[in-house]
C-alpha cells in the first residue's frame, strides 16, 4: 500500500536505486562544502551560514520538489544578489546582515509557496531565453570580477563591473603577494583539472563516467592542499593570509524572526526577484536533466519545492537557496535517481557540521574566491549569443543589453532590463505585422503572397492576408498598410482581409475595423473577412461588425474571389 | 501656382470655406473663454497663464498639424496632469510654479517634435482603447472630486480620491454657503444645457444644427450671468466668495528659461507623460473627427503640430496643450473646414486679452469649477467597459484597473499600471495559445478542429494545430500540451505540427522545439512540421532544426496524411 502522505518517489522507492542515490549524496556532499562556504562569502555572510543553507533545504525540496536530480542549496547568482540586497541596509556580516539574508529567503519562500499553490507556474516562462543566458552570463563576469578581490588580497570596492575594475587597478600595488600566489595556484589547478582531469584519469585505465566524476571533486582536493600549506607554512598566522576562521560547530537552531513592516518593505522588491530568477534557473536545469531520462518537471512542484527549501533555510539560520547548475549535473552524472541523493547529502553536511569544521578554519578565503570564479566560468553562455545572433538579431540585443545592464546597472537593474527586453522584443514584433497582397497559384484554390509566387490577381479585388493577431499596438499598422494599398491601385471596390493567421482580435482592433468598414463605405469600398477562425468568429459575433459587413464572412479565398470576381 | 513653405490647407484654400471657418472661429473662442480660465485653475496657475495657452499654440499646431478640426489648447486631462507634477516642487501660484509649467510644456514640446522627425508616431498605439477609456474616465472623476474644493468653498486637501474624499467629509462644515449656493446652480444650470437646451432651442423653430452649436455656449452665458449677479450683491467683497480677481491685460511677452538640469530631471518624467498621453487623445479625436469627412490623420504630422504647439505654449507664457474632445466637437460641429478656424479663435483670444480682462475679475471659481465638472462628466466613458466586459473581460479588467490606478494612486502611477496592464493582457493571452488536434472533414483536404467539427482521425498520428506565434513565453505551454495529448493517446508514433498560423518562432521556441523532437525520438515518437510559411522557414533554416527531423517539413496536412497515415 502506497502512503499517500509521503512523495510519490519515497512512497515508490526501490531499494535497487539506494547505492546510486548514495554515492550521488557522498559525491555531492564533497561538492557542496566548500561551495557553501564560498558562496556564504560571495553573499557577506559567515561561513557557517552557507553550511546550515545545505541541510534543511534540502530536505524540504526532497519532500516538495518534482525533480530527481536537482541539487538544491546556496548558488553563486543568488548570492550576488542577495548581497546585492542586503549590503545597502547592513554592515556585511554583522548580525543585522545574517538576519536581513534569512529574512530574503524567509519572503522568497512565502511568495514561491503562494505561488505553486495558485499554480504559477508559467510564470518560469516570463524570461526569454536570450534574456536568462544574457543575465547569468553577466552575474557570472560581475562575480568573478568581484572574487578578484579576495583572490589577489586587493582591498578593492565597487558594486558595478566599472567599479571594481577602477578600484582594482587603482589598488593593484596593495596585492597580498602570498595570498595571491595561493588564489593563483588554486584557479589554475581547478581549471586544469576540470578541462584535463577527466581525460587523465581515463587514460589511467578508469571508465569514463568514474573519470568524469572524480575529475568534479577537485575542489575538495585543493581546498584540502591549500590548508596543508597554510597550516605548514603557518600562512595565517605569521604570512597575513585571510582565512575562513572559526566556524561554529554543531547544528543550527531553528528560530523564526518576523520581519517588520519596514523589513518587509525594503526585502520585498529584491527577494522576490531572487526567487524569481532562482527558480526560473532551476526550472531550466531540471528540465534539461529531466529530459535526458525521460522524466518530468512539474512547474507548480517546482514552486512549491523551492519555497519550501527556502522558508526551512531561514528557519535554520540560512540565506536564499535554488537549484544549482554544475551541482545538479553532478549528482545527476554521479548516478542520483531520486531526491534520497540530496537527502544523503543533507545528512552528511549535518555531519560535517557536527565534527569537522575545525578542518576548514585554515582554509584561505583565496582558495573559496578561485573555487568561485571557475564556478561561474562554467556558466559564461556565449554559444547562445552565438546561436541569438545567427538566428535573430534583436534576440541577440536583448543577450547583450541584459548582460550589459547587470554589469554596468548591478543585478536587480539587470533583470529589470532583461524582462523589458524580452518583452519589448516581442511586441515590436508583433506590432510590425506581415501582411502580404495573395492572389491564386494557377487553377488551384491555394492563395499565396504575390510576391513570392506566380498569382493571378483580379481587377477591382484586393486579397489581404494579416499574418498575425490584431491588436492595438498593431491594428494602426494594418490600417495603414491597407490605405496604401488602396492609394496604390485606384480601382479597388472589393477588399477582402483574409484572417486565416489571425487567433486573436482585442477590443481595440475590431473598433478599429469597424471604422475601416465606415471609413472604406464611404470611398465606394466594400469591405469583406475571410478565412475567420472559430474562435475569432465566436468573438465578432459579440459586436456589430458582421451586421454591418456587405455579406458574412467568406469561408474561402477561394469562395470570395468566385463571389467577388465575376 | 502652390506656395511650398505654407501649409497645404493654405497653400489651397478655397475662400468659400471662410464664412464656416470664421463661425467655427467664434463659437470655440466663446467656449475656449471659460475653458482657460478654468483649466489655468485645476493646473493651480493665475487664470491668464490659460488664456496665454489659447493663442500662439493654436497658430503653431494651424501651421504643422495634419487635423482640420483639432482645438487645440489647454485641456482637463493635460492640467490635472500638470498640477500633479508641479505642485510636490513649488507653492501653487508662484511664480516657480509658473516657471515649472512652462518648462513641461517645453521639454514635452521638444520630445513631440523630435518624435515626430523620427516618424515614431506609432507611439500613439502603445495604449490599448479600454486602457485610455478607463485612464480618461479615472481622471475626470479625480479632477470632478477635486473641483469639489473651489465648488462648495470647502478647504480639503488631497491628491487621490481617498484622500479628497475623506478631507472633504471632515470638512464639509468649513461649507461656505454663498459659494456653494453658487456653485451648485451653475452646475445645474450647467448640466441642464448640455442635457435639454438643444432639444428646447429646436423647439422654438431654430434648425437642429444651430441648436446644438448654440446650446454649447452654455457656459459663456453662465458665466456672464454670475458676474453679474456676484457685481449686484456685492458677493466677492461682502459676502466672501472668492473670485478669478485681477487679470493683467494685454498680450503674453514672448520669453525663453533654460532648465537647469536638476529641473529637466525632475520635469522630463512627468513632461513626457503629458505629452504623451495628450498625443494619443488628441490623435484619436483627430481620427474620429477627420472619419467622418473622409479627411486623414498623420500621426508623425501631428506629433510635429502638438510638438509645435507647446514649445509655442512655453514661450509666451503658457503650459501644456493639447488637442481637447469638446471642444474639437463643437469646432467641428460649427463647420471649421481648415485649421483657419482655429488661427481666428487665436486672434480673438488675443482680442479679449487686449480689452475684456476686465469683465472677468469678479467671476467665481465656484462656477469655474462647475463648468469643469461639466465639461469632464462628459469624459466619462462606461460604454467602452460595457463593451470591454461583453467582448473580452481581460479588456473590462484593463479598464477597470487604470480607472482604479488613477483614482487610487494617482495619475502618473495610473499611466505607468496602464501600459502594464495593456502590455500584460496581452503577454497573458498570447501565452495561452489555442492549441487545436485536428482531423480532415469528409474527403476533403481542409482539416478541422476536432472538437468543432466531425472530421477522420488516423491510428498512430497526431495532428495540432497551434494558432500562436511562438515564442518564450508560450513556447512551454505549446510542450505540456503536446505531451499531455501523447499521454492520453498511447499509441502516436507520428506528430504533426500545423504551423500554418505560426508566422514567427523566437529563439527559445526553436531551442524547446529542438529538446522536443529530441526527446520523442527517445520515446519512438517522430516530429514533423506541416504548412510552415515562407518566412518562418528562412529562419528555421539557420538552426539544426530542418536536418535533424526525419523528413522536410509538408506542404500541408493533406500531403503529411498520405504520407504517415499509410
Amino acid at each position: 500500500m502506497k502512503a499517500r502522505w509521503l512523495p510519490a518517489w519515497l512512497a515508490t522507492y526501490d531499494r535497487s536505486k539506494a547505492a546510486q542515490d548514495a554515492v550521488a549524496g557522498i559525491v555531492v556532499t564533497i561538492l557542496l562544502v566548500p561551495q557553501s562556504l564560498a558562496y556564504a562569502m560571495l553573499a557577506g555572510l559567515p561561513p557557517h551560514v552557507g553550511m546550515y543553507a545545505s541541510i534543511l533545504p534540502l530536505l524540504a525540496y526532497a519532500a516538495l520538489g518534482s525533480s530527481m536530480t536537482l541539487s538544491v542549496g546556496p548558488v553563486a547568482v543568488a548570492s550576488l544578489m542577495t548581497a546585492s540586497a542586503v549590503a545597502p541596509l547592513a554592515a556585511a556580516g554583522s548580525a543585522e546582515y545574517v538576519m536581513l539574508s534569512m529574512l530574503l529567503a524567509l519572503i522568497g519562500g512565502v511568495m514561491l509557496l503562494l505561488l505553486g499553490l495558485l499554480r504559477m507556474g508559467f510564470l518560469a516562462s516570463l524570461l526569454s531565453h536570450p534574456v536568462i543566458s544574457g543575465f547569468v552570463t553577466g552575474s557570472a563576469i560581475l562575480i568573478a570580477l568581484g572574487q578578484l578581490k579576495p583572490l589577489l588580497g586587493i582591498p578593492a570596492k565597487g558594486d558595478t563591473a566599472l567599479e571594481l575594475l577602477l578600484s582594482l587597478a587603482a589598488r593593484a600595488g596593495q596585492l597580498h603577494l602570498p595570498t595571491a600566489i595561493l588564489g593563483i595556484a588554486s584557479v589554475l589547478a581547478l581549471w586544469s583539472s576540470r578541462r584535463f582531469l577527466a581525460r587523465i584519469l581515463q587514460r589511467t585505465g578508469l571508465g569514463a563516467k568514474s573519470s568524469e566524476i572524480l575529475a568534479k571533486l577537485a575542489p575538495m582536493v585543493v581546498v584540502l592542499l591549500a590548508i596543508a600549506v597554510v597550516a605548514a607554512l603557518g600562512l595565517d598566522t605569521r604570512g597575513g593570509v585571510a582565512v575562513v576562521g572559526q566556524i561554529p560547530a554543531g547544528l543550527p537552531t531553528l528560530g523564526f524572526t518576523m520581519p517588520t513592516l519596514a523589513q518587509l518593505q525594503a526585502l520585498a522588491a529584491p527577494a522576490a526577484m531572487i526567487a524569481l530568477i532562482g527558480f526560473v534557473e532551476s526550472v531550466s536545469v531540471a528540465q534539461s536533466l529531466a529530459v535526458k531520462r525521460g522524466e518530468r518537471i512539474d512547474a507548480d512542484a517546482e514552486l512549491r519545492g523551492l519555497g519550501a527549501a527556502n522558508l526551512a533555510s531561514a528557519l535554520s539560520g540560512g540565506f536564499p537557496v535554488t537549484g544549482g547548475f554544475a551541482r545538479s549535473v553532478v549528482n545527476f552524472a554521479a548516478g542520483a535517481r531520486t531526491p534520497l541523493a540530496g537527502a544523503i547529502a543533507a545528512l552528511l553536511m549535518a555531519a560535517v557540521l557536527l565534527g569537522l569544521t575545525g578542518l576548514f578554519e585554515r582554509l584561505p578565503l583565496a582558495v573559496l574566491a578561485a573555487t568561485i570564479i571557475v564556478a561561474v566560468s562554467g556558466l559564461v553562455d556565449l554559444q547562445t549569443l552565438r546561436h541569438a545572433w545567427h538566428y535573430d538579431r534583436a534576440d541577440a540585443v536583448a543577450w547583450i543589453g541584459t548582460a550589459l545592464g547587470v554589469l554596468v546597472l548591478g543585478v536587480e537593474a539587470g533583470v529589470g532590463l532583461g524582462v523589458a527586453m524580452s518583452i519589448g522584443t516581442f511586441l515590436w514584433r508583433a506590432s510590425r505585422p506581415h501582411i502580404a497582397v495573395v492572389g491564386r497559384v494557377g487553377d488551384s484554390e491555394h492563395f499565396r503572397n504575390e510576391l513570392r509566387f506566380a498569382v493571378q490577381t483580379y481587377p477591382g479585388l484586393l486579397l489581404l492576408r494579416v499574418d498575425e493577431s490584431l491588436f492595438f499596438a498593431n491594428i494602426s499598422a494594418v490600417v495603414q498598410r491597407v490605405e496604401r494599398e488602396l492609394d496604390q491601385r485606384g480601382d479597388v471596390r472589393h477588399l477582402v482581409l483574409d484572417l486565416s493567421s489571425v487567433s486573436r482580435i482585442d477590443l481595440t482592433a475590431v473598433e478599429a475595423l469597424q471604422r475601416l468598414q465606415v471609413d472604406l463605405r464611404e470611398r465606394g469600398i466594400t469591405l469583406h473577412l475571410a478565412e475567420v477562425r472559430g474562435p475569432v468568429m465566436d468573438r465578432l459575433k459579440l459586436t456589430e461588425l458582421p451586421g454591418a459587413l456587405a455579406r458574412k464572412p467568406f469561408l474561402s479565398l477561394h469562395e470570395a474571389v468566385g463571389v467577388l470576381a465575376s
